[in-house]
């Protein structure tokens, strides 16, 4: 005996992804607009296939709805609160797409980081457009997926503060101290106090200084910084 | 429009549950065996309902699989390989006791850390019996759970690297260096050097030592330890 495969859609699993970067000076995660009268905004999401597994379906929805590819997408966790899919909206939204849109959904979230400067998204499927939204300015999005961001931002606090790696993958190459005190700024949503930063950074000895200045910029131009990559390790005491 | 909700089985969606403990000088998980013809050893884990959410039907299940109640319960992570399900003694098992045993199920698995001497399981629903068994001489689990378990410990050993209070939470109030070393060895899964051991316990600065020795054992009795609870914090970097 198999099981029946087929291409056909999961009607009670689905994938969410939520993308960060660090662009212009905040932190960024990346929307669409779904279809439909209200427009609302969600993080690219949709129902898993019955033939493939969690990541692919993953990395699947995140290229129908914003065209990019090869990113490498981390399973947050998931989530399936029974009334999670509830809002009138939302039910008005999912009678118009799905087959069985009474279906309890329990959707597995994803989370990347990337560099939004490197990459071109675009919307297709059921995503009317898709773009880079500033996270601390956002409205409330749809179905539970402010819920979901906020949980995914609390991971990416929890681990940028444990391991600065992290803030190496979503700088540029180089960087100002400037730039690296706004990027802990924007993940924590907290002021950070400067002088203590950069005693922090300096002891903690992961920064090389490079001959190298802002230019054109109005102020005192700030000098550059790369990581040390060799320093940067995750250790715990043992 | 509300969607129709009952207390019946959602026959895609389980949760698993990992429970792990460190007892006899080694790193026990407590596992059922599921009843029927094979008998075979599971991690406690079934559908969920339609009307709880995820946190809950893991405490309802393991309550109704062991009769352990106020487990603090952590979500691992989804595991939803589409052929999870698809080992022949599986596929008769399901045949045997789920209405739609064909359908895909897609896995939440959670995972706690407690301390096997308190407590007291006992099998029912349809586990026919309910054990702590040594992780390290496990045979095959029912299903995928040997693969939920082998991601569980992962995730155990990182986390014990990282955040010793995990020790704390495993080992006995007071406990000798020989005990706290085993239970490293035993999550680790790797022998660890004594003398090393000792001297990085001695720079973390964990432990207190007591007024107070084994007494009864055939070597020389060794001195008890506490932690330092007010030492023992996860600190990042900043």
């Amino acid at each position: 005996m198999t099981l029946q495969k087929s291409n056909s859609l999961n009607p009670h699993v689905s994938v969410d992804c939520v993308i960060f970067g660090f662009d212009k000076g905040q932190l960024q995660v990346l929307l669409i607009k779904r279809g439909g009268k209200d427009e609302a905004l969600a993080l690219p999401g949709d129902l898993i296939r019955d033939d493939e597994n969690l990541d692919e379906a993953a990395s699947r929805v995140l290229y129908e709805l914003t065209g990019l590819r090869n990113i490498f997408l981390e399973q947050l966790r998931a989530f399936g609160d029974p009334e999670r899919l509830e809002a009138n909206s939302d039910i008005q939204w999912l009678n118009s797409v799905r087959e069985e849109p009474q279906a309890r959904v329990i959707t597995i979230a994803y989370y990347a980081i990337v560099k939004p400067g490197k990459l071109h998204p675009k919307p297709s499927s059921f995503a009317s457009e898709v773009k880079w939204m500033p996270v601390l300015e956002l409205p409330m999005l749809a179905f539970d997926h402010s819920v979901i961001l906020s949980q995914a931002l609390h991971h990416l606090a929890a681990s940028l503060k444990k391991e600065p790696l992290l803030a190496f993958e979503m700088l540029p190459r180089k960087f100002t101290l400037r730039q690296i005190q706004k990027l802990y700024e924007e993940v924590l949503n907290k002021n950070i106090d400067k002088r203590n930063f950069r005693k922090k950074l300096q002891t903690a000895g992961m920064l090389i200084p490079l001959d190298e200045k802002e230019v054109g910029v109005s102020h005192k131009p700030a000098r550059f910084y790369q990581f040390d990559k060799k320093k940067i390790k995750t250790k715990g005491w043992l």
